[in-house]
């Protein structure tokens, strides 16, 4: 506002206290004559006014319309090649519009990232194995306490590309690229596994689906399904399926009941198959046709697993071969042969299954007070008796079968004291050998205690007792014992707001302890390795990032 | 508007609506009287109106002048370190236009991608072969159609980074992440190709260019040529020139004539040189200067190919190796010791060639009507007979000859209804060894039904004749006769928009068939596997997209 | 502005003029009425212009309000999932500033690269052996000159990703994808080095630190230490360390003395250890904990390192194995078996070391004129003996000691000539064998001649005297000598800006030629390779680019 028109509002008050002041009955045209001249005044004062009103918003408009003037030019799908560049850099309403939901996301190239990194040193000074699957159960699932526990960069990098048509319809790209690796060196080429675990589409907003269909999509490639999902303490997802396929999402079929309605291939790769005591390298296929079904808080998944040909090869075959001197027909020189022996310890594989999963998403803490809770029963049979990574166990035998049950919840115990317990058990039989079985339990504990907006204790008590009778498959024993882990980490996080909240950077010292006997499972794992029989202290350094 | 402003005119048409009533000769004063005060109204009226235009004129400046006032500030190519950060971080409307040309891909980083994924599953169940390039003729380039007839997830992930400088100059740097796997697991880490397959820089728009330089562009680096292009219903390229070296694209040489020059290496890596009945690893590289030029709708592409020493090495050499029992004469220990065999069982490779290429891009349904075409004929000569994949093929002998011609073309034929005729076939002679001889053709036919805005239903024809001769080359057979293939695939789209729309989410069921001939050509290939031998029935799904 | 509104001053002017032309003495009567018609006229023109203003000043609101409207509603973290999507898609101010941030890699996902690719090809046409490190002191640190002379395609992608918190925390998440492969094609899975060498998380901006702690950010992951920095021209860095870990930078000691705290890990792996005459595979890992200070233009840091059992196992161990004929004791066969001796042929690894560094950060030309210095003197001893890349050398003894000066500044000599002087030198001894002795200085200029604002000639003269004494070690032989190379790359740039602009795409020359005596140090280097023995020419093309 410049100095004229803050005078104007000062001259018009003059004006205006004048007026009224004036007597009409003593002087007509006195009156008739003051009168105009104020009014003249006022016209003037007014005039002046609309005038600067005037300017002022010629130039709103002017500035509005430079924003908006490419808008006009640049509304054609592809730019014209004519169109001078300077105009077309001009960032219109409808370009901003998508730079936004570019920078949001929601528009063109994305990223997400899951990662975690740090060392894991034992009371030697070295490092140590570790990882929630460590202990003899790790293999069948029985995950424990991940937290101190860790010895690896891992790494997962979500690119995702979201495409907008102008008939509404959407499309997601997505491709995920993994690595994990547990050396502390910073080129890992040799010990990369640097691999592309995702690579699909999903397309949504379709217009030509109606009724039922009117908000599905659908999609093909190779994913994670999208219904997965997890304890996070344990690393251990309630339900892993996973692999390349297609499937259409949210059919609604009722008002209450969403349906979702997938198909799943895996590759069973590498394995023998023994014939006539040769064994054949193999390849078989997995297919799972999976429908999961919301009502309310519940859900409810059923799967059909059918592996062409699983049932040609056997679990557990040795191949043994030494070097024997024979005579060359031909010439008489004496020359090396091999002589392989190949021996059939195990059963044959299944060629079908059965899984199902009944899950409720609570949204209290077990109906006690505020926050989550999650329970789920799996049970599978066959080719699905691998209950929590549908598909992924091709050696498991027809008479398989498991049962498994996974509760977790969240909730503040008090002002700043977050816990969450969690259980996670199974009882399978007849997995691998005719009368195995193998029986396991976690308990796992953890709680926080938020000290500053920056600063959090977290500590957590995991235990885990199995029984497995492996009925010397692959030469495993049959022990019996728990296994306990104590851990606390001082962490640091930008903002400490519950258990999901992320990235964390945290030290920590770890103490874990197992019945001897475990050591004596399986040479494969470790178990009984040197320094590595019970009783280790570990500590270490850590961060982790999600978003 | 509020209230206020609303009643304004009302009250201001009363006024006006009395005025004109008055009579003027009757009442001269009381008409003055009567007109001073409908002039006061008026006036205030104007006054009250001037004054709230004031307003909202000062605030929308105000609104305005906020989101332009940082733009003064931050004109400097760094930001000061000293200013206050929140007044860096408003917007202005050079910092908007930025975030515009970034979100479009035009500025700083961006993303492009192709990538299919999918399964494809035989009629016992299990995964089969599959690919346009799986018939004997495949690993000459012959091509049949890809639809319904992939195994694989393929990935290009490709990193563009586009910077401008203050004299007006471009840059951009693009690298492309690529992989290729068949199995159907999310893990691949043992099975990964995942690889860097360009990476290059390409500098345009330099002021120091002018004259037929003016709009050229100069790069450096490992990349696929700019001039690329393909048959997409074969996944073949007309010409598919790669490698790292360096050009200069856009030249003008006359108003009507632009030329391209690139010089590409190749690596011919891990073959045996044969020496004295001795095979030495060894290594050459083939260097190719190219010129690319443009008049009208024609291209004619020349280049010249050199590979110093390739001479040197066999293209056929087998090695064998068996372990005879001798005697220390130190020790007198009976020890084994390795007798290597080897036989040169090909003929020496070209150390130079030449290719040319002239093609016809044009821009109806040859001339038939709307829609596209393009037409060319390849010829090579020595390493140049490879005649797609130019330099890439280090066996070709120095006599090697080959000449293959291309020709697709896009219309539509009714409303709803595209069609894409095809024809690829080449003939090629003393490639590997003296005197053979390989002949095919493939000719395919893609038809496409618009049913909706995102569903169409997808044909596919193709048939390829081959008559090969490979006199024994790496103990492959003589044979001719033909393939077909037939394929329907109901396809998903997110907007139906002509042949090269993608995303496509398609299911399909294939039918293959081939002459038995086919299945002895060679053991290394997947005709005449067990359960592949002709006749095949395939089912799947696949996403493809790109961008 | 429209018509009327351009008409309306005309009018005004017209009517204002008539006015003052009144003789108000003359016509009393008649002049009230002529200024009542007078003042009619301008009450209706300044009408009609305050209401052209106040729809002006409307439309401007509503354009302004239309822009804003979203940000009331969305001011939630989450979007409400009821909200009319348009809404919520439109931009505002904080929407568009946060857009700002993201495009320019303040927030969200952002990127940044080092890359270089190009061909090095000999006078005989082939590709040569080439790179910095390439002469006997290489693997020693001792670096040559690297212009024309550098035969890969290396590539680093650096993928960040910067969150901001409402508390006003911050966080980076970054990681680094890098490949190297020397291979001319395109598709390189078999060659590959595709790795993750960082992942990290830096928190910075905590609210609850304070005192010294206010500006210090913390750190754990995978990462290249914040404070390494490099001689360019030789490919070195001054001090590079890297691996896993944890740390803390920007503490405030005082107000002149600012100081970073880090622990990093790394792997020794795949060595043997000797034990009985048997080789055993090992690991150790070391952990290295440093300071860096920093005051005014000084660095000071200094290293502690720690590897525990590195001193179990030796670094030279030859294993030689053959095989032997015996019999069978069960089955009376001949059978092979093999016969494995071990040969300790080095010293026992050092478990520990110490390092430090002292640098001066010039801001002149050594004093002389405006430009840049750096200054170093590098001393370590047992593990710390490899002084650049510390703690990534296990093989290093207990009495390796090592000492290296570092030194480079850069000026303009005149208008368009830059030049940069550099030195590199070391003594190390007792490093793998006692007794042993190496001594190596490189001496490099390079000159850069800056002719038009995209095109400059640059030039690199280096030299490099050796003198090393392995003391067998490795088998190495004791040789003395210079290497010498001088290279002209005509280089393209987008803006010609001093010697850190990029990209560059460039041509180039080189002579290198070294005392014969060098050709005997080791078999498994480049010099003495067949037709690598001196006096070599190379030629090629290369792009560089670094943001």
């Amino acid at each position: 506002m410049n100095a004229v028109t803050l005078k104007a509002p000062l001259a018009m008050t003059v004006a205006l206290a004048a007026f009224p002041a004036v007597d009409p009955a003593l002087a007509q045209d006195a009156s008739l004559e003051e009168r105009l001249a104020a009014l003249e005044a006022r016209v003037a004062a007014a005039e002046r006014r609309a005038e600067q009103a005037e300017q002022r918003a010629i130039r709103a408009e002017n500035q509005i319309a430079q924003r908006q003037a490419p808008a006009r030019r640049t509304t054609e799908e592809e730019e014209p090649v004519s169109a001078p560049e300077s105009a077309l850099e001009e960032p219109t309403d409808e370009r901003l519009a998508k730079a936004v939901r570019h920078a949001e996301g929601k528009e063109g190239f994305s990223y997400e990232a899951y990662a975690r990194s740090g060392l894991l040193i034992g009371e030697n000074g070295k490092s140590v194995p570790g990882g929630p699957y460590l202990s003899p159960a790790g293999p069948l699932g029985g995950a424990v306490g991940r937290l101190g526990n860790e010895p690896d960069t891992y790494v997962e990098a979500i690119f995702n590309y979201r495409q907008r048509f102008d008939n509404g319809a959407r499309s997601l790209y997505s491709i995920m690229l993994a690595d994990s690796v547990t050396t502390s060196n910073d080129w890992t080429a040799e010990e990369s596994n640097l691999n592309l675990r995702q690579a699909y589409v999903e397309l949504s907003k379709l217009p030509s689906f109606t009724g039922p269909f009117e908000n599905a999509s659908i999609w093909a490639g190779k994913r994670f399904d999208r219904d997965n999902f997890d304890i996070h303490w344990l690393d251990s997802d309630f339900i892993f399926l996973a692999g390349t396929g297609g499937g259409i999402y949210d059919v609604q079929l009722t008002d209450q009941w969403k349906a979702n309605f997938s198909l799943y291939g895996r590759s069973y790769s590498d394995f023998d198959i023994v014939t006539d005591e040769t064994a054949i390298d193999g390849d078989t296929d997995n297919l799972t046709l999976t429908a999961n079904n919301y009502v309310g808080n519940w859900q409810w998944m059923i799967s059909g697993l059918s592996a062409a040909d699983n049932d040609d090869r056997f679990n557990d075959v040795r191949t043994d071969s030494r070097q024997v001197v024979t005579t060359d027909p031909d010439t008489g020189d004496m020359v090396v042969t091999e002589e392989t022996t190949v021996t059939n310890r195990g059963e044959k594989g299944a060629d079908d299954g059965f899984h199902t999963m009944l899950v409720y998403h609570g949204d209290t803490f077990f109906g006690l007070g505020e926050g989550t809770f999650k329970g789920a029963i799996l049970h599978g049979q066959g080719l699905g008796a691998e209950v929590k990574n549908i598909g992924a166990d091709g050696n498991l035998t027809d008479d398989a079968k498991a049962t498994r049950i996974a509760v977790y919840g969240t909730t503040y115990l008090a002002p700043g004291w977050r816990v969450a317990p969690m259980i996670l058990a199974e009882t399978s039989s007849d997995r691998y050998v005719d009368g195995d079985d193998y029986q396991w339990a976690t308990v796992n504990f953890r709680l926080a205690n938020e000290l500053t907006e920056n600063f959090e204790m977290q500590y957590e008590a995991s235990y885990q007792y199995m029984d497995l009778d492996p009925k010397d498959y692959r030469e495993r024993s049959s022990v019996s014992g728990g296994y306990s882990k104590l851990t606390v980490a001082p962490t640091f996080k930008p903002l400490v707001d519950g258990f999901w909240a992320r990235p964390e950077v945290r030290v920590f010292a770890s103490y874990s302890d197992w019945d001897d006997e475990l050591n004596a499972y399986s040479d494969d794992d470790s178990f009984g390795t040197e320094g590595f029989t019970g009783g280790q202290w570990s500590f270490g350094t850590q961060m982790e990032i999600w978003f």
